[in-house]
């Protein structure tokens, strides 16, 4: 694992766990978490599959640090790429966990669990990035493409 | 407190808690509590004001029984017609107790708290009825009054 | 059901999943469920089997009101004897959420389960009864039998 | 932060919250996370003061990875060891995630939210080795001093 900066920050990646190895969705959340890792900082996601497993991968190409906030009561369940497993036990609930602890979010695609995630950003002011995710009353920064989501959400959170 | 039926089903209702004693949604929240009251069966929301508040208020207007399940960490914070109050003191993530305690949902208006339990209740398959609230994918199925909507809930659950 | 309190307590009973039908905890935790009901106030428990299903089937055997607050994300998990099942999905977090909604704890027996409620009521200061469970610093009340439980725990209530 | 190996171990610590700076406990603590982060494992606990504060504190002395599972609803409320701060908003709730996100816990003093960590620690099989803590029927490993503590935990966890 590489050196973790002093001030580092913590960026969510939030997103479908039904998209396949390779595809689009997976491709993009791949960027995200490559760009994430290459800054210093650290990705927290739901630690499954799909754009999380993505997510984790890139940031672990290039030796980031990954947590997983998982909903189920095994670290087994996490995805290949997590360094820290935290095993909530609480299933759904989780998905505020990941909410709370991110400074900034990054939605990529996404089902009714992303949704829920995103209404709980929301609601509690964490901003978000999304790269072709839910459209909600323009309260979400569209990114153009995986680098500038990165950017957008470095330049986003207030300094230290 | 009215005799409860036997087979009492669990009607959830969720919406803002920022409505004003009184505005159309307040009293439509109210009607919809008490057309579940009526019906014998039982009242679950947050426990808080607004619509939770309201349709509380409506079941209690005809002896309804009726459950609120509590962000905090007392049950002062229930609303004055909450018979049952559950005190989690979880915050944010006692939305997904309310949808995974429900038979059916009724949602009138909300913000992103309520949009955070559609988002649940969708994922988790609990059926939705609305009343002036999000419009998620015709996934919600909507409703043109109070009465309609507690007819329809009661139709759309499982027979016991 | 019976007619419900206007000023209805609701008292929570904690105990071990793992005791058999008639035995002497199981007697002991039904006549508990017993005498609640009889007093025309709400038992609240963990909804599962063992101590928590004899204080269920004690209360309803004299058309008490039951709640039980489950671990798992259905409602057929509950014991035959529960009126309101609250599906948590949280696993043993639930735990802290009986302690939270009880207004006096009675405890009978119990393992480790068990132990983390009592640690959870001392720790929240929710006075606890205790009838054969662990005994912790001489800050739980022993009581000398069911119906002693039932007394003590109303007296020990702070008047609504 | 210095490099965390690849085949890390989480070990929890728990504790009072309730610890003077400096005290026999305190420095107890600090021992014992000093001990963790030499080992270049991972630290987990509940992030606040205390016991949780001195062993993160150890831990960063010799620039090991802290890990705070807080109760509340922001980062700032994390000691100033805590390298990643996870929040919950769950209160007391999260004393279960950080046993389940830990291989191994150390106990160190505490009282009855220690308590209610090593009831579910005890109830979920995770083992526990404890310095001046709760005594519980056999089922805690006694340590002599935090560096024998943290061998025995090292030494009890099964390989990966």
């Amino acid at each position: 694992m590489q050196q973790i900066k002093k001030n580092k920050r913590i960026i969510g990646v939030i997103g479908t766990s039904k998209c396949e190895y390779n595809s689009e969705l997976y491709q993009i959340a791949e960027e995200v978490g490559k760009e994430i890792g290459k800054s210093g900082n650290i990705l927290i996601c739901g630690g499954l599959g799909g754009v999380m497993e993505a997510a984790a991968r890139g940031a672990k190409s290039v030796n980031g640090l990954t947590i997983g906030i998982l909903p189920g009561s095994t670290p087994l369940e996490a995805n290949a790429y997590i360094d820290i497993p935290i095993v909530t036990g609480m299933g759904e609930a989780r998905n505020i966990i990941i909410v709370r602890s991110s400074e900034v979010i990054i939605a990529i695609g996404g089902g009714f669990g992303t949704l829920s995630e995103l209404a709980f950003a929301l609601k509690l002011n964490v901003p978000v990035i999304g790269l072709k995710t839910w459209n909600l009353e323009d309260k979400i920064i569209i990114a153009k493409d995986p680098k500038h989501a990165v950017e957008t959400a470095l330049k986003i959170i207030p300094a230290l």
